[in-house]
């Protein structure tokens, strides 16, 4: 199995605004030519925050976001979402109980990634960088502290967006 | 006269752990192709605060690190080190009262350029992305909450760094 984490922040490291909004990302413009696509066509299984599930499901048709994958939602509710199944727990154990051989890709946020890098188990990143700061908001690492070391793989362009790609050293 | 950021920080945004110790940069490797000689060249003038001064004086030499430069030195005491001239003051008004054709190189740290980009003074970013994440330290990007957009310029990777380099939007 091997756990990725794939997604956008802004170059002061902020997932989200204050308020959990992406305005930010959504003024810096689209791109058509990302790597997104060969990406996800890999992934078996997707992990995600409430929040992070909550912005999904204002978009439309978010059954069709994620088609391919079995998307899991961490959240002590009920979801009434076709197309994601909640599940309760801590992320290490779940992702550690999963099928081996599964490529797993954690969306966000933070809560799930960060117990994630401090277990050892992100195998990749690959982060995308918005040309914009902030100041404030959801950071994406709130890992404990500790010296980790990752392999950058490749760097990339995609109009606006500077896209960094790491694997564990 | 236009002003840039150009330094290292880690994946996390990190200039240096908490006791302001660049060894997560040192272990990173160094690389002999970057484009720093060229942006070097084209610096009038380098300002830094009190901390990234002890670093630099420190290091074998310090009088030419930055040999070409006139380097000052945000801090109440006084240097005892040839190169670099002691100022005090608040950096907006500092880098308004300089000569309008000069290049300045803002080295750091945060409380240097936190309120530069607050002023809007900012003209060019240059930041290198270390393979690494620390979880805790001195971050680079401490500005007041804002969106404020660049351009992204160009990335590039020069070993195991990856460099973006923007513009004031």
């Amino acid at each position: 199995m091997s756990v990725f984490f794939y997604g956008c922040v802004t170059l002061d490291g902020y997932l989200a605004d204050k308020n959990h909004r992406l305005d930010w990302l959504h003024e810096t413009g689209g791109t058509e030519d990302t790597g997104y696509e060969d990406f996800y066509r890999k992934m078996d299984i997707t992990l995600m925050g409430r929040r992070t599930f909550r912005e999904i499901q204002g978009m439309e048709n978010p059954e069709e976001i994620y088609p391919t994958t079995v998307n899991y939602v961490f959240t002590h509710g009920t979801l009434e979402q076709k197309g994601f199944l909640p599940v309760t727990g801590d992320a290490e154990d779940f992702v550690r109980n999963l099928p081996k051989e599964k490529n797993v890709w954690v969306i966000g946020g933070n809560t799930i990634l960060a117990p994630l890098l401090d277990a050892g188990l992100i195998d990749g990143m690959i982060v995308q960088i918005a040309p914009v700061l902030l100041g404030a908001g959801i950071p994406l690492f709130t890992q404990k502290e500790a010296a980790m070391r990752f392999h950058l793989d490749k760097v990339s362009q995609y109009g606006q967006f500077a896209e960094l790609a790491y694997s564990r050293k």
